[in-house]
């Protein structure tokens, strides 16, 4: 998906909401796991009631593969189900892969042309080859980890060189943004971090910013739209269990739909002065 | 399974080779690829051929993640072999993830319970809690990234703090060698950078390193083992496609076998001084 159509996506759905399908098994409704497709009927309800509220669906890889073959199959059958339902859906595979050059290139072939994912998370610690195979597709992202929402995030992601003056997420942000550009490259930024966000907006202007930790994790969306937003909206802000977890009788749908348009909302407002 | 029981199969086979199943599709022989399981057929015959040279098997996910659902169920069905026919062989996923808390709860599910393995290789970006839920497991191991054979480990893993004195990697080492201990954690190292395999094992004389890079990537086992080796060995030294693919023809198996027997032959002369 190019970046404009993306923008023009969240202007018409005055929306900047990314819903994290983190279907994890244990916590969907009972009367699903006697279905034959547990994890798919349950994504398939949240995404018929929710795919006008957001401009993004965000599958979080590991709660598919901790079902077995049987979750692989659900994570497929669900971008399949998106893609063909609601082609504008920004699609975003939160993998966290990141290895040598011909392993992230099978990463990518997985995510970019087997299924068909916008998007895929990376890790950086591997640095530019682990990242590159990622970029060689017109229309496809990679969302680099740049300064993530959970507590261990200072256990690394602040060391400091005194003579770069800059922490470790700073120079992952000053470095892979020239890897790739503002049409193809995103990095992922946690709410949690509020006042870091200004820091990162300077860094960056242009870039779109992927922002898990509103909701469940304590980030605040006016925090994040405050110093975040720019002026193609430059925000995707996800949130996961706050919506699609939100009632586990079987008006699960309805509710994770009520819960989407409550953030909605909120973004409409702050989207007014950019339309 | 337990370090010493890792070190006692080190001494009877006189190995301490890990074959690496990066069992690409595009590269197995052609006459496999019309079976109905070929990924696991491939595997199958480098495990029986090769099972006794080496003391673990190290499964790359990337390349069984390209293969669709079908490559998910040779990556299960491989596990499952291997536990089934060689329990001594210790059982790697080369999946190097790593998420938030309850994420990285899922994949430790994923590999530790759904799948029998003994270790899972994680990338240490995100800090303490997307490591420590894969150490709550008796007998199994997390083996995190240190520094890392490929070229862009120079992008970051060599980030300097100078009022720490340490590098990005050293960082990382001495950080988290406090959350587990030797008996459940390891460290990758790569065979590339054979100086700094000295430094390393004076930060961590007792951990087992993780060494891939020797062989196609142009590390050396000589070096590797001159610097790494401690008293209960301490080494796993990796090597995938210089075995696996050294032959495209139906004596593919013969042929990896008589690749892993020459550097096995080498270890030997390097164990002999350990028993």
């Amino acid at each position: 998906m190019k970046r404009e159509d993306l923008f023009q996506q969240i202007l018409s759905k005055e929306s900047f909401l990314c819903i994290g399908l983190d279907s994890d098994y244990q916590k969907i409704p009972e009367h699903l796991k006697i279905t034959e497709e547990p994890l798919f009927q349950f994504n398939k309800e949240i995404i018929d009631q929710t795919h006008n509220t957001c401009v993004a669906f965000k599958l979080n890889t590991a709660f598919y593969e901790a079902f077995g073959r049987e979750g692989w199959e659900a994570l497929e059958k669900t971008a399949e189900y998106i893609k063909k339902n609601h082609p504008e859906i920004f699609l975003i595979a939160d993998a966290k892969r990141g290895d040598i050059g011909n392993t992230s290139k099978m990463y990518a072939r997985c995510f970019f042309e087997n299924m068909n994912f916008d998007a895929v998370t990376v890790a950086p610690y591997m640095g530019s080859d682990s990242i590159k195979p990622f970029l060689g597709y017109e229309n496809k992202w990679v969302i680099i980890l740049g300064l993530t929402s959970n507590k261990g995030a200072s256990d690394f992601q602040f060391f400091y060189s005194e003579k770069e003056k800059q922490k470790l997420y700073e120079k992952v942000i000053n470095t892979a943004k020239n890897w790739g550009t503002t049409d193809n490259t995103m990095f992922v930024t946690g709410a949690t971090k509020a006042e870091e966000i200004k820091k990162i907006r300077k860094l960056i202007p242009d870039h779109f910013l992927l922002v898990p930790g509103v909701g469940a994790q304590g980030g605040s969306l006016e925090e994040v739209a405050k110093n975040g937003i720019n002026n193609k909206c430059g925000l995707l802000v996800n949130s996961s269990r706050g919506i699609i977890f939100s009632d586990d009788s079987k008006n699960f749908g309805a509710s994770a739909r009520k819960k989407a348009l409550e953030i909605n909302n909120s973004m409409k407002k702050m989207l007014s002065k950019l339309s």
